[in-house]
């Protein structure tokens, strides 16, 4: 998508050299556009786990060129590479997806080849990523057309929990790209976006990639999702995942739970968005199954942003002393999910539906 | 409770004049134990819509002593005062309930005895808002010692929300007076302290009244509770109250409604405490009567904390130039509720339960 009119992707070889990473520094956004060079697997290592780049769909394509860069250097560090970079992340499923593709196509490589091969496969999965996301648009589309009409053409409110967007992907996004696509044709759409804490990711990125693009929206306190349901101002949940398991139930940002129960109570149509990656038909019971990353107490205890003189800080918003607990996902059991839009349809979140967009994952 | 060994009150009258309100300044703890003089009624109404004093029981013991500082420069002014220092809070029924209960003490009393008279119904609020909360410990304490026991002596999790706290009232709070009734016996509580965006009373001052009396606690998102229930990591809720309504319907701090939701879907009790001032038995359907007030946009696009030299600044944590939305409270209905902790003993969320302990209030 575009920033300040120029097209961007959010993962790019450099083309000054022809074999640097370039990614967007999303620890820095909203507050500064800065665009990062990563040269060795290690500094991929600390932008995954750093959460310069984040975002499933991202994380597994960055990973991927985290690999070429490590066979650049030496062909014979497959392994080794793919298992420091597949410990740098526990919860997103499309890590794994990505590394174990690229473990496929280059073991049997002969290593002078290997690199080549390496950045090729790397650049496929980043082009299969944007194809599925701009599907996922197209599919989602007519969920908002749908709401439109029965809204007489009135504007459609969308609530999104986290960054689902181009930036959490190599383009378009996942929850964000049908929004985009409505926007684009000219539905009257309106985003509320979840601040989401502890780390902001809707406030800051969602916020600044919707504001950049011209989709009217709202911030609000994680908290407001329910109120706003219960008076009827949010037609449409949308929201990204970073795993869903083969009977539909979905892992994402820690607090999604929550607004999948405010909208079963109150009658939202609950949606999520995902690229076949994310789907892991390995696990059934995504509470009991899916590992639960628990990060760092400062991300709940502090808060960055900036400051009037336009610095950016971080301030400790919470009594001194005071312990914290921070788990970064949450599961919403598929019986709380309308629907899932994948890049070839929307299908109901089970493993028939599932299963009928998917027949050979379920083989 | 005490502060550093010393006991307070969150209102009282200045001893030294007999005559001014002091308070704790609540938007600086837990950063700074600042104690204010206010000497009229426009201080009281600042201090009171700049949440200096914040919680509804608080909110109605302030404003009675703010009538009080009115009637003292001028015995006439009952009528104007009152509207004014109405105006301040809209949600909180306590505000109402105490104005309307020093008018009626007041008004036919002469202007010479007025200031007097109000000074003494005020100090009389307070001591009966201690006196309630105080029994609300021990009518909510059983709760917990049943849970101690279902867990055979191990730790007891209770999450709340916001700070139904001792600086939320006159003394002890109201969600947390069973808590520090069952610390203080020798039960292993531990508390999941919700942050509680946008002001963050949990993180700021929740965590900080238990901190200073030595009850075990973590602050945790407000994401993170729905979780933290699906993994069997709490045993209660308990969180307090700005009004319930005579079918038992609940307004509290935005975000009450999706922990209640979570509660019920992972079969966790959700008990509310509340002071009978807080029973409006004028309105039936909260979320229908209720209004809830819209506060100002900038608490949900920047966060306050300490910087890391000590001060206490302000960050902008949205993208610049992204709107804000900010409901302040939202309504949890009746059918969420597991039961109401009163002064008088705990009973049903419903008409029926309310009207079993305050008949009276019904007739």
């Amino acid at each position: 998508m575009r920033i300040a009119g120029i097209p961007y992707r959010s993962v790019w070889v450099d083309p000054a050299d022809g074999w640097s990473v370039r990614i967007f520094d999303q620890t820095r956004l909203p507050w500064a556009v800065e665009i990062l060079r990563l040269t060795d697997e290690e500094q991929v290592v600390h932008a995954i786990r750093s959460m310069q780049v984040r975002g499933a769909p991202l994380i597994g394509a960055v990973a991927a060129y985290g690999l070429a860069l490590a066979l650049r250097r030496d062909p014979a560090s497959l392994e080794a590479a793919a298992e420091m970079l597949g410990r740098t992340r526990p919860t997103a499923v499309n890590l794994r997806w990505a590394l174990e593709r690229m473990l496929a196509r280059l073991r049997n490589t002969p290593l002078p080849e290997r690199a080549a091969a390496a950045y090729a496969e790397a650049a496929l999965i980043c082009d299969e990523d944007v194809a599925m996301n701009e599907a996922i648009g197209r599919h989602g589309l007519p969920l908002i057309e749908e709401a439109a009409a029965r809204k007489g053409g009135g504007r459609v409110n969308i609530l999104t929990h986290c960054n689902a967007g181009w930036i959490a992907t190599v383009d378009w996004g996942t929850a964000l790209s049908p929004i985009y696509r409505a926007h684009d044709a000219g539905i009257p759409v309106h985003v509320w976006v979840d601040e989401t804490r502890p780390r902001n990711q809707g406030a800051a990125l969602t916020a600044w990639e919707l504001g950049a693009h011209g989709v009217p929206h709202t911030v609000v306190a994680d908290n407001a999702g329910g109120h706003l349901m219960q008076r009827g101002e949010v037609d449409l949940v949308i929201v990204g995942t970073d795993r869903v398991t083969r009977r539909g139930d979905v892992a994402n940002k820690i607090g999604t739970y929550l607004k999948a129960l405010a909208a079963k109570d109150n009658g939202v149509p609950f949606w999520v968005a995902l690229p076949s990656p994310t789907l892991d038909t390995r696990i059934a019971d995504g509470v009991a199954e899916i590992p639960i990353e628990e990060r760092g107490a400062s991300e709940v205890t502090e808060a960055t942003g900036l400051l009037p003189d336009g610095t950016v800080a971080t301030v400790r918003v919470a009594a001194a002393g005071s312990p914290a607990a921070n788990p970064a996902f949450d599961v919403t059991p598929a019986r709380l999910v309308t629907g899932l839009i994948t890049e070839r349809g929307r299908c109901e979140a089970s493993e028939a539906g599932l299963s009928s967009l998917f027949p050979e994952r379920f083989a």
